[in-house]
């Protein structure tokens, strides 16, 4: 019941590492994936998004790093249908079961004959799948290597995944794999991958940029049977870390900031006011200068267009009350010691009106954003 | 037929300058206001806006720069309740005509004294309005002051206003006064009004933050009978001069850039493309670097939920066409040189479907934007 890997170089990586992975799993498998919600799409999502939903199976899947496969006419489309042939033909499966993701630099063409060599190098030598060298295969910007492991009793969910810019909810230049040993069908994974996928990887952020090539699948390798309810906690388990690696090794990232807004009325109204505030560049950088500045947070709070009471909500920083419809400087200033001496930061605004919350993800704004952004060129 | 001014001191500059201005009109003049929609409003917002939506008219009003007069509780009603009094007393006009603005700091309660005694000077000494020195005195961190005058035939309006882009860490954003000559009843004049705010100051960003405090009014001064057509350009002229003073003064800006949408089908369609285009973090940066990152911009794009035909837009830098289906390097290279030649970068994205189109300006996200916001302490 093995899951197969094979790796090959086609050139894509200015280091000549190896971009090209080729994942077979071991008979065809209920599925479930999501892909970006960006209408300017790579060839690769749009082929695969048609592929898979014919059948909500899947066998195999091939991933190049380095070139998003995007921006490049519809050519993009024919290049991701080829690998898929390659694929297909080289392990004697269906062509229709295999998926093509791709990630990197947008506007270049894919230097389809490499690429379709090094996937010839990738079937002919496969073995065990390895997270960490998966995960580094189809790395692009990424720092390190994301991926993880749940145990429950006989239930296992492992998964390895990509991600440091271009992070935002509906995904983002993000793609994680998560494999399971437990047997769902195709239905039921898809509900349970979307209730997940709301509270994980769309709820991370790193510059609020929405990608073009975002992938998330889950695979069941249909092993054993096993409790749902069980099953969606391991995979939330790995889906949630695998998306705060992400923001960990967001551009420039020196803070991971954990937005939770609790006690509102509505779920979608904590959900929007959690990532607005996320999403601010100027909570962003204030947070990058250690600076506890709950202007700037209720500021962000109040610009979506759910009210909120300013009179009775209360804002803290770590476990430090800084507003309650006034300033208490003196617990501002622990704010502040706690920001400067923990890497994780916590801001919760209770809004003291209902039962639903929300937690969002994200890092603070560093100058090294603005270097890696501004000196990348096209 | 004179508007006019008086100017205070209360302490709130750190550099002592003043920092209280109070305008009389000579009349009580129909006028038009639009306050900040954000939830987090200050005080002096919540209390304006009550008063003026009783009369639609205003005789005068007072600005305080330095404290934003928000975060502070009720007292912050109060307090702007107390100006307008004593403004009035002075005066000796009623105090439901008189409105009161604020912008700095937030969350720092309002020395009342000191501002009472500042008003006092400022009433007791009125000269004709000065629009360079209107500026001077309400701004907070801009780097120039922002006026501007328009005379078509006999017809004048004319306005000043305050903003370092959208928003300063907690100097909260732009308060904007117009004055027209002509004769507008007050219903027509919100009509104009709300039309040119949505094409001017609701189509720039800096940052992307909505502020607690910000304001924009437009003032008929009923002297003249005009074409409304006329009159709805020349308030559109300086709006839209005062709006862009405040993007090229916006946060570390290097760049304005403006970026049409064009040839959409929606007119909502354009102005929710042009907007994200116009906020993106990764298209900001880009420009910072200049670099023609067309993928980007198309990303961008992409991602709100109107959809876009990537195989049929086209998009340009300036008079170049980077892609249209595809790219093309020769045209990137020229458009390279055309971002580092230029002080303002035009985008224009032509979607080839309708007719509609949106223009929104916005300045590029440097590391003096991260530094300025990062250092500031709150």
């Amino acid at each position: 019941m093995n899951v197969l890997m094979g790796v090959g170089k086609a050139g894509l990586k200015s280091e000549g590492k190896p971009d090209v992975l080729v994942v077979l799993l071991p008979q065809i498998c209920n599925a479930s994936f999501l892909f970006t919600s960006n209408h300017f799409k790579a060839g690769s999502v749009i082929y695969s998004q048609q592929v898979f939903e014919k059948s909500r199976t899947v066998r195999a899947f091939v991933v190049n790093s380095g070139n998003a496969n995007c921006g490049v006419g519809k050519e993009g489309i024919m290049h991701a249908e080829q690998m898929a042939k390659r694929v297909a033909q080289h392990l004697d499966i269906e062509e229709g079961q295999v998926l093509v993701f791709s990630t990197g630099i947008i506007g270049k063409p894919l230097p389809i004959d490499n690429l379709l060599k090094a996937i010839d190098d990738a079937c002919s030598l496969l073995e065990p799948l390895d997270l960490k060298r998966a995960s580094e295969v189809i790395s692009t910007t990424d720092r390190f290597p994301k991926y993880d492991f749940v145990k429950m009793g006989s239930l296992e969910v492992y998964g390895f995944a990509k991600g440091a810019g271009m992070i935002h909810p509906n995904m983002s230049t993000m793609l994680a794999f998560l494999f399971t040993n437990a047997q769902i069908d195709s239905y039921t994974l898809s509900y349970l991958h979307r209730q997940v996928a709301e509270r994980t990887f769309n709820s991370i952020s790193v510059d609020g940029c929405t990608s073009t090539n975002d992938s998330f699948g889950i695979i069941s390798l249909g092993v054993i049977k096993e409790d749902l309810e069980k099953v969606r906690e391991a995979i939330y388990e790995v889906s949630l870390s695998l998306a705060k690696k992400m923001v960990e090794d967001g551009e420039g990232a020196t803070k991971i900031i954990k937005v939770v807004v609790k006690n509102a009325s509505l779920e979608l109204k904590a959900k929007t006011i959690a990532e607005k505030i996320a999403t601010s560049n100027l909570v962003k950088t204030a947070i990058f200068g250690r600076d506890p500045n709950w202007g700037r947070i209720l500021a962000s709070a109040g610009s979506t267009a759910f009210p909120i009471d300013q009179f009775r909500l209360k804002l803290y920083i770590g476990n430090h009350l800084v507003y309650d419809g006034k300033a208490h400087p003196k617990a501002n200033e622990k704010a502040k010691a706690y920001m400067e001496e923990n890497r994780e930061v916590e801001i919760v605004l209770d809004l003291m009106e209902g039962k639903e919350s929300w937690t969002y993800y994200t890092c603070d704004l560093s100058y090294d954003y603005v270097r890696i952004n501004a000196e990348y060129s096209s």
